[in-house]
């Protein structure tokens, strides 16, 4: 595929085809990590690679349990992706936040996901990301220890299906130009 | 060039050549933010593409003259993106915010920024991503509304030659199986 269509044709995926996803595919999805853009080259992503289905079924429970429309993907995916990282690194010169922003950390965890996203889409995989969940109870649950944060969660397998995208904003809506 | 040689071969850019950047180009590279995930397909993204020397100006007085490597490329480069987000909504059910991370406008605008980051770089584009600046200061000059965050600014343009790259972590050195 095209770049481009690599960008456009990425959907949210949820079923999955009952196949694994190899380890080297993992790999090769953590290296679009590795090499990801951070503040201040800080790195500060910690990756936990989930295929133990008891794992799998704790960290669901710490979703709701309605109104969630990735629940079952996270116990049907061959592997869920536990996207974490090291409070006060990124957006911090020395021991002091450098912007208003404080910590960056949920920025270069955004960078991160979207290489996962699609760097996964681009092999065939499908993900989709899982944000809405108690953060503490997963955490404690995947034994994130003290310092490090548990932000999202990637269950990521071969489609099912592939959907319909849902509606975007056209470009001239969130476009300016020269100023606001 | 191969989707993860994109990924791998993509670096911060912060000298250009003396040539423009079509606006089919930049429209190019913003359709890649259209296309992006968002929390809940909220879509917070507002980007200000801003080409007149006179704001290149203001907005690069936002940053501390010393110490930072993009100070020049502010005004150099053809194009400057202003990555801003509608704040409150990213992360937020109805009027409440929906997690302990409170507003995902941050996560949003990374996984935004990463999708123009390695778009850019797959046209042949450069670019750096700047994040240490008075936020404030700036989204003043840029006429940035209340309720809208001006997060970050990414000069872009041609290359006038790639760098090599910054040391990485293995992935080893982030990854982990099952739990932290």
């Amino acid at each position: 595929m095209e770049f481009m269509e690599i960008v456009k044709t990425r959907r949210s995926i949820r079923k999955y085809l009952d196949k694994d996803v190899s380890d080297e595919a993992v790999n090769q999805v953590l290296a679009s990590v590795q090499w990801s853009p951070s503040w201040a080259n800080t790195q500060c992503w910690e990756i936990v690679v989930v295929r133990d289905p008891a794992m799998k079924k704790k960290l669901q429970a710490s979703l709701p349990p309605k109104g969630n429309p990735a629940f079952k993907a996270m116990v049907t995916a061959p592997v869920v992706l536990l996207v974490c990282g090291k409070k006060q690194t990124s957006g911090y010169y020395k021991r002091d936040a450098a912007t208003k922003f404080g910590d960056w950390i949920m920025f270069d965890l955004g960078i991160a996901t979207q290489s996962i996203c699609l760097t996964a889409h681009s092999m065939g995989l499908g993900t989709v990301v899982v944000g809405l969940f108690d953060h503490d109870k997963a955490g404690e649950a995947a034994g994130v220890p003290d310092g490090i944060e548990l932000v999202a969660m990637i269950p990521m397998g071969y489609p099912e299906k592939s959907g319909s995208p849902p509606s975007r904003k056209s470009i001239e809506e969130f476009r300016h130009d020269d100023r606001f």
